[in-house]
């Protein structure tokens, strides 16, 4: 969390800047996330024409505002407080001001449960690509990392997922596939984000149903 | 940890002291653990023609001791100890003698590292049902799991994971699968253990290889 007011005039300090907005942040959402966000950003808007310093920007200041929330516990907003810290940072900024309130809103209609759409195409790239590094292979080993985290269990096949508590015990990596993870390729917003998010899916599907069926010993 | 002596008459005895062993165990080495390989022993056990009580019995309490070494951090071994536990709880226990130092044996040669190489067919098949627990979709998510419960990262794709520390941030689930769970495969004892080991790392290793592409951002 920085408290200085921060104007960067680089891209390289913008990256700096956010590098150092992760101190201390778990390993489930930490700097290393944003930067798988950046590249996905880098591979889904290379073919669909964005405005790519826009995209870049965005990318790597969308979670600026994630230890405000953590610290908070919700009550801060991450996508509308990294909205703000963009706003301040990018002041002197050289992009035009229809660039700058792109950055804005691309940060601020991340989120998935947010209140806020994404409008522009590079809006949603960057909701794609954030929503994908939640699926596939990285998406199982950040859900059972985060259970960990939380001191859950490793599996829980007896209780339904709909009928346990998250942060507890029961919040298992089946349990964040079940109720978030499975839903992603549903709400992608372009056409090559659709395409992997449903790639990756199918590798969740086929993950959990082996973990199952090993769970219990039979393969 | 249980102070007071016990001495059980009947299996499910057994298994209900065996459960209280760990309250307050970490998910990745919890009861279900223990429940998982006494389920792979049966399956491995039913096969190979063994005396099913000593393996029972065996694999129920195998883990016993695993909470001493925890709390000794690495001081105590667990299975010398989970040996000594059982040694006690069987003294009364409906078996003829031969059955009780083959449980024991079992017990304390089931460890990856120890001293103690398995002889019977009993303490092989638990010692590959153990081995087996760590390996395939199960063997990836207590990895991941374990590195969210000692605070590690994702992932640390640019050290080599030789070069890292245990139980550190850079004690990813990568490390794990580097340095031990690929080499499950080669210590085997039984033959239905080396099949399932081999399937097992089949998926292993297809998963981090896509995991590493998806880490890019390029899948």
């Amino acid at each position: 969390m920085v408290s200085e007011p921060f104007m960067a005039a680089t891209i390289d300090e913008i990256k700096a800047f956010a590098v150092q907005c992760f101190s201390g942040a778990r390993g489930s959402h930490d700097w290393d996330h944003t930067e798988r966000v950046y590249n996905l950003c880098m591979h889904i808007g290379g073919g669909e024409g964005v405005d790519l310093k826009v995209l870049e920007i965005a990318a790597y200041l969308h979670d600026a505002g994630r230890t405000y929330q953590d610290e908070s516990k919700g009550e801060v907003c991450h996508a509308e407080k990294g909205a703000e810290i963009a706003r301040d940072i990018l002041a002197e900024f050289p992009v035009s001001d229809e660039q700058k309130t792109n950055i804005i809103h691309c940060i601020r209609s991340h989120r998935f449960r947010g209140n806020h759409q994404p409008k522009t195409l590079e809006a949603k790239v960057l909701f794609d690509a954030d929503k994908l590094d939640a699926t596939g292979a990285v998406g199982i080993a950040r859900a059972f990392l985060f259970a960990g985290e939380v001191g859950a269990k490793l599996h829980n096949p007896h209780v339904e997922p709909e009928a346990t508590e998250p942060y507890t015990a029961e919040d298992t990596g089946y349990r964040e596939y079940k109720l978030k993870l499975s839903k992603i390729k549903d709400c992608m917003l372009t056409a090559e984000g659709r395409r992997m998010a449903k790639e990756r899916h199918a590798f969740m599907e086929m993950f959990f149903k082996r973990f199952g069926t090993e769970y219990d010993g039979h393969k």
